[in-house]
């Protein structure tokens, strides 16, 4: 059986989930935001292109790092969570079968034992298909409306390790069999299998049994984008697949290599964590056509969105900040260490200002679908990535237009699943 | 137009949601207690049946009060909230179109950022049929699940007012016309109609702005239960209906005319207030099937298991303490006093002990639809409340009679509504 990708897509609950211009597309379907068949459509397009899954991204509150306002965040249309994923979830789970669903969960705002209940019920409500996108979280616009200060990173990340510890234990809970549901004897569950968390560590307590029978997957999987040494020690030990910004070939073998590297380190076989960049696209019939939709859509842009949004990741306000140096100085314990390492890469290969770089849109690829076909499968077979995150530019239209033109060019080299082979999300990540 | 009835339906997500002995007869449909579909089902019955709405009781945790084990709980089918009832209402809101869908929500435990953003996305995703049964919760083995002991009942009530006003400034925080959507001129939202809540209270602080456009009822209906004074006062500030346990008609007027009383003086007009006691049914098409059918379903309860039950509420170990002064001195910061005015005036009102009246199912009317129908119409039209909450003996299948026989009879005495006539789940409650 020959290697096949993962293909996982990256949403927002909202009109865009990466693109700054996006949202002003008339593919965006920009009235229906708020209504759940947005979510449940795209639930259906991306099972039907036989996708292993999405996931939304998230964060608790609206930015406002920039210009010290939230003002060109909402007024721009700034990519902005609206609807709680974790309730929009369960509705793209009863309109499929197969396709995995994600959520972002902090474990630096999330009680353990909440976030442990809401994952497993999405398990057991979509029969196995639950995935959770781990993150620490990395801004204080988030972390006030929590009443609290943003904690180091590396702090982040040692409650991190002890969040997932606490939740499996939870999640262990109940052996597989604890249910018994003997009406004739008044026998619900069997206790004898059923056992307290006991979790006490330095930032997480919590004392379990959790109220609920074993899930299909026992866990959800485990998603990660960490890029920073300690973010990828933490998905070396956890992760089941990592997300990560693709900054140019050369980068993306090398952090697929030290990945891979760093799982095998940590006792795990390496295909037991897929690597997946991140990849947007515009498509067109001819390659010509792809360019001038791509120029279209980069008119839509309002260059201070773009900063704006930067500004967010990095965790400074770039209308300040104009350089590498000052912007350290203004972070605290923000940022993102995967989008500095792009705009740091960028300014570098191209020769131009940090603020000039930070002012870029992320990296897309346009052309027709054999183009991206190509790109794709150059990369896979690399040995650059095990599959792709697939970042809209116009979301729900990308997908839609993906699924039609590339997914079946695709299926055609090989290099992508005809159906499901597995039952539950786990099982559709890993097989061949 | 005269005077209609408020029906809610008290709903857990597990096989029963009152009744001990419920989960083992037929009607439980015991084996799809994790299945989506039978809380679909469950929704798609209440609305046929025309009811107000209905709730989820929840407990993060399996009680371990009784004995200081989980054991009586787990083993004979004791009322645990298994799946996320935050996760199963937005399913139910997708197959109906007027049924209010409240979830129970811990003003102790949960963030209130947190709480908002889901209040409003189920807000958003029913169309402005969300509701909030508002508790502070009563029990160490919750509280241990999130780290902490349980603050004393005073203190609980304090942060539940503070997490009230953290929520309704962040639900306010969007002006109703906030969100432009304006592609062509790249105009997403007005940001001087959105602003911070800046709550900062002496337990709850949250910045905001919540990262959602206002819902369609704003805030969720405010359901309350508190039946000690403070929870009384609670209510009177802020609840929009009130589900009382009713322990006779003497009381449940008294009850009726206190809460009035309290809403007036707390400067709100009463009708803003429905007082809603519990009733549970057994239906037959004769008193005499009735009352054999009661009798079967009471063979079904394990006395064990009534009195872990009670032990759970009380907050005390009832196979250890068993006058209500030991209790009193075992119960420490838990204790339900609704529950606890329940158990002795059982006792007094029949000269039995302690112990043996907290062994006593909850009560419950046995009888033909008409029967059924004579004591609703005596207590609503006596003053002594607005409508009920519908506890279940067997779940589904007691929702399911309740709307095939006394509905229609309710309806024919014009005591009920026979069409939804509000948009909205507040404006169904107040229609007249």
């Amino acid at each position: 059986m020959p290697r096949r990708m993962n293909l996982v897509a990256y949403l927002k609950t909202g009109p865009t989930a990466n693109h700054a211009g996006g949202w002003r597309h008339p593919g965006a379907d920009l009235q229906n935001i708020l209504d759940p068949a947005r979510y449940e459509h795209i639930a259906r397009v991306l099972e039907a292109a036989r996708f292993d899954g999405c996931f939304y991204a998230d964060a608790f509150g609206i930015a406002d790092i920039h210009r010290g306002s939230f003002r060109p965040y909402v007024e721009l249309g700034g990519q902005i969570s609206y609807l709680d994923p974790m309730l929009v979830l369960p509705l793209m789970a009863r309109v499929t079968r197969h396709l995995g669903l994600g959520a972002t969960l902090s474990t630096t705002f999330h009680p353990p034992y909440l976030l442990a209940r809401m994952l497993s019920t999405l398990d057991h409500l979509s029969g196995g298909r639950a995935c959770w996108n781990v993150v620490t979280s990395a801004t204080e616009f988030e972390a006030r409306n929590f009443g609290m200060t943003l904690p180091p990173k590396d702090q982040r990340y040692d409650q991190a390790d002890e969040m997932l510890e606490a939740c499996c234990a939870l999640w262990e809970g109940w052996e597989p069999d604890a249910l018994v549901l003997d009406a004739a004897a008044g026998r619900f569950a069997d206790p004898d299998r059923i056992r307290y968390a006991d979790y006490a560590g330095q930032y997480v307590t919590t004392r379990g049994p959790l109220a609920m029978p074993r899930s299909p997957q026992t866990r959800p999987v485990f998603l990660q984008a960490g890029a920073s040494p300690r973010g990828r020690a933490f998905a070396a030990r956890w992760a089941e697949a990592v997300f990560c910004a693709s900054h140019g070939r050369a980068e993306t073998l090398a952090f697929y290599a030290d990945m891979k590297a760093r799982v095998a380190a940590a006792g795990r076989a390496p295909e037991e964590c897929a690597i997946l960049p991140a990849l947007s696209v515009v498509l067109g019939e001819t390659a010509s056509i792809a360019r001038e939709k791509a120029a279209h859509l980069q008119s839509l842009i309002n260059p201070e969105l773009t900063l704006a949004t930067n500004s967010t990741m990095l965790g400074a306000d770039l209308s300040q900040h104009r350089t590498p140096e000052a912007l350290s100085a203004a972070q605290g314990h923000q940022g993102i260490q995967g989008t500095e390492d792009r705009v740091l890469q960028l300014m570098k290969a191209e020769g131009i200002s940090f603020a000039e770089a930070a002012s870029r849109p992320r990296g897309l690829v346009v052309g027709t679908a054999a183009m991206v076909a190509d790109h794709m499968e150059d990369l896979f077979r690399a040995g650059g990535c095990d599959g792709f995150v697939l970042s809209p530019t116009v979301s729900p239209l990308m997908f839609e237009e993906f699924g039609r033109l590339v997914v079946p060019e695709l299926q055609r080299r090989g290099l992508f699943r005809r159906e499901y082979a597995g039952r539950t999300l786990r099982e559709n990540l890993r097989a061949p």
